[in-house]
């Protein structure tokens, strides 16, 4: 009998960093991976758009076989995944529940900050999730539009990248946070500046490898462990210029290719 | 008999540089404005992408009574605009042309620089026309990626926007132009961020501007000038966000407020 597929979708490119974690911790796995690089970026849309596009996005991954679903992307977790919980009938992973457990547990002073896209902390869903674990914990949100456009530029660790993030981080540095989550899956690629303008003492939680811990331990559980790996990678827009960049975020090439599809057609 | 409206579309915000222009230099013209801001931005993606957007954009234009429809994306202009010419039953002008006719007019030592989004310098739209004019100029061009999130973000005159310059306007430079066409209907609002990198003596032409002045004297010239102004509005998403932005732009409050429609009805 065919395996079946961990189905991962992201806004574009950002959760290739999930998916590198995936496959590090789960070699054996197969996985399908969707991109909306034609409808990117989801970070400045509205609600009820990020919702319609997170729907059509999991309608195309539910044409493989699938075992369960992990939405990468911090936006669609953040505003989509709440309204569509209920419609799936496999288990389903975003990254904020788990990244908000993660940020609970490291915390030693209590004061927690968030980062993400201005759509992601418009939402929320990191503060509501940590005060549902904690009410007493202290949370700080910064939205930092700039980060995902400086990333796919290729300015992770430039002067420039170095000062925008200063000008972000300004808010939350004052707050005196001891953990930081990195609320979109292109953060990661930005690690070292933003560690560096933090300073020392302050864990970066990235969410993707979080989520990544998670889908093991759950596979695990319940004896849901592939033995054969096997990758898909599908876009909505512009195949080449993803698997030029791909690599950056995979630290591999893109294996297999990647097919483009019309992703208007799975309403 | 009600007037009939010029009609004008961007993939969002920036198109509005035109209409701020269409504004000043035709005061008593209605223009209808539509800015695809769910499906922003257009210079990322594919050309079939590209001019699949522009079809529908001008489709929904196409639902008022237009004497004329205005191009102002400098990457549908590019891209789409000479597939879709011959669909069209009425006067249709971008910003490629015109522009290019400008720069060619105001160059004295025969150096153009363009530079514009990925998509626009990819077609390489710009030199064609150049070169079809006057094939001994020497064109060089160059994508700027980041300017269109700078602007967005407010980074428009700060050291960040400059350091973004001088990375992009290195190649520009060492060519010794005397002209440079800012090829995206963004770029106007980092004309002096721009111009102080170039330095002296370098003739910026902004497209959105130029194409204004073509087509007051179309209307003029064929007698089609109305004598009432009447402004509407529309956007595919965030309609708030867009009013609030605009002020940049068009450097008054949007006239009569922004309506929201939803575009992929209009294939």
């Amino acid at each position: 009998m065919p395996e079946k597929y961990i189905g991962v979708f992201d806004s574009g490119l950002g959760g290739l960093t999930c998916v590198k974690e995936l496959m590090e911790l789960l070699p054996n796995e197969p996985i399908v991976y969707f991109g909306d690089t034609g409808r990117v970026p989801y970070g400045s849309k509205s609600n009820e758009t990020i919702i319609k596009y997170a729907r059509s996005d999991i309608n195309f991954l539910k044409t493989f076989d699938l075992k369960m679903i992990v939405v990468a992307c911090g936006t669609a977790s953040a505003i989509a995944l709440p309204e569509i919980t209920g419609e799936l009938d496999i288990p389903t992973f975003g990254v904020i529940d788990t990244a908000a457990a993660a940020a609970v547990s490291a915390t030693e002073c209590g004061r927690v900050g968030i980062i993400g896209t201005a759509g992601s902390i418009r939402s929320g869903a990191y503060e509501k999730k940590i005060k549902e674990i904690n009410p007493e914990i202290i949370t700080t949100a910064t939205a930092c539009p700039l980060f995902v456009p400086l990333v796919e530029a290729g300015h992770t660790k430039t002067q420039v990248a170095r000062l925008v993030a200063e000008e972000y981080l300004e808010k939350i540095k004052s707050a005196g946070v001891d953990t930081l989550i990195l609320g979109c899956t292109h953060y990661p690629l930005l690690k070292e500046t933003i560690a560096s303008v933090m300073g020392e003492g302050v864990t970066l939680i990235d969410p993707g490898k979080i989520v990544a811990g998670y889908v093991r331990e759950y596979l695990s559980r319940n004896k849901m462990l592939a033995l054969a790996s096997d990758y898909k990678f599908f876009v909505s827009d512009c195949p080449d210029d993803f698997e030029k960049l791909a690599k950056d975020f995979l630290q591999r090439d893109i294996p297999g290719g990647v097919e483009k599809i019309d992703i208007e057609k799975y309403v």
